[in-house]
């Protein structure tokens, strides 16, 4: 059972095309599933919208938001809507099912880190409104690889990886094999990605490389750190 | 499965007790859940928020939502938080089980209709901050009535009345059965009563008597009277 809020100024600018917003809003939701390998099943959406906001503007948004959960197999069962006079809102709740769900906390020293797809700027490129969740390749990996932790990245790389991290391990990333859409600095830093990071056995890596990119490694020493040098918690907060 | 909005400045004043604001966006889809006699079972909250709000703050509301799900058997178990430039919101979305759900479209002429409570001035009153939402009253309700249609009321009697109207079938309201906080007025136009709205079959009016208040059947003629006369549809709209 997973949420997460979109809101106007935050997660979308004023001017994005309304059916790109509905889609977002449920794609975060769908990527959160996919994060446990689940499979989504009902979502019901809240929305908070100005009186002036024209019926077109919401057709197209559940547009979006009921084109994203067709496509993952989600139907949309409810939801309710307030008014509100500043910034408009749209949260989506979605359940999912997951024989044997995948955790963050699963890692193990010597399991080799893949992620999905390439990072960074997501949100200048317009990536963000428009990006796949992950579900197909989680369903992959849950039958074709030895899967130990999932997570997937909405606040930065350096930031997420970090809910891998447990007490007696420690991961070590190899920036020049991190995929990237502009610079390493936003493949690190930028949010909203949206791909899967994971940790697989190493029986499993050769594999799971053949599809994914493989960026580090699970040891035993603590800590983050990239290229052997400690990788500071930057990324994206909400109240930083 | 239901999630129900609570916007700052629209649901609460800013200056409202956070512990209550924490009751009332729990105790509101608690109040979901009673209208179909269901058991809530898990909950998941979305918090728009400030980043100058205070730390004490958000501990309070968070103390009132476990506090509101605590009492009546259910569980947070997950949430989501973002930063908004404006208004705050907080948004739950509850979860609950039902064998036999009660809906709202099962009402039947010759059914008896009652509230389980006066109704008005909520607002005015901080009643709509405090309100106790009628799970245990449900629960009766289903064991011993013939219960046909239920619904809660958060938008006004008045309003809120023709959601258990169907094709061939109409409401009479007595007004002077009315259970209310002040005037009549109030009963039937103002919001945020969460009261129970519900039909019985007539055989099980004199138990259902005993304990809430009967205002009036439901009749074969359609549309919704008032001491015979039409009643306007007036109430609470968010969009008006």
């Amino acid at each position: 059972m997973t949420c997460d809020p979109v809101v106007e100024g935050i997660h979308f600018v004023r001017t994005a095309p309304p059916r790109q917003i509905g889609w977002k809003a449920m794609a975060r939701n769908l990527s959160d599933i996919a994060a446990m390998a689940g499979t989504p099943t009902f979502a019901v959406v809240s929305l908070g919208l100005r009186p002036s906001t024209p019926l077109r503007w919401i057709e197209e948004v559940y547009a979006g938001l009921h084109q994203a959960a067709r496509q993952f197999g989600a139907e949309i069962v409810g939801g309710d809507t307030t008014h509100v006079r500043g910034a408009q809102f749209i949260v989506v709740t979605l359940l999912g099912r997951a024989r044997r769900p995948v955790l963050r906390s699963g890692a193990r020293v010597g399991d080799r880190l893949f992620v999905t797809g390439p990072l960074g700027n997501s949100l200048a490129s317009g990536h963000h409104l428009t990006f796949t969740p992950r579900l197909a390749e989680a369903q992959w990996l849950r039958r074709h690889a030895r899967l130990h932790a999932m997570i997937d990245l909405s606040d930065g790389l350096a930031r997420d990886v970090r809910h891998l991290v447990r007490p007696g391990i420690g991961i070590e990333l190899d920036s020049a094999r991190i995929p990237r859409r502009t610079t390493l600095a936003a493949a690190l830093y930028d949010g909203e990605d949206f791909e899967l990071l994971f940790a697989v056995a190493p029986a499993s890596a050769a594999r799971v490389g053949r599809r994914f990119h493989e960026i580090g490694r699970v040891v035993a020493r603590p800590g983050v750190r990239l290229d052997g040098r400690t990788l500071p918690a930057r990324g994206y907060d909400h109240f930083a």
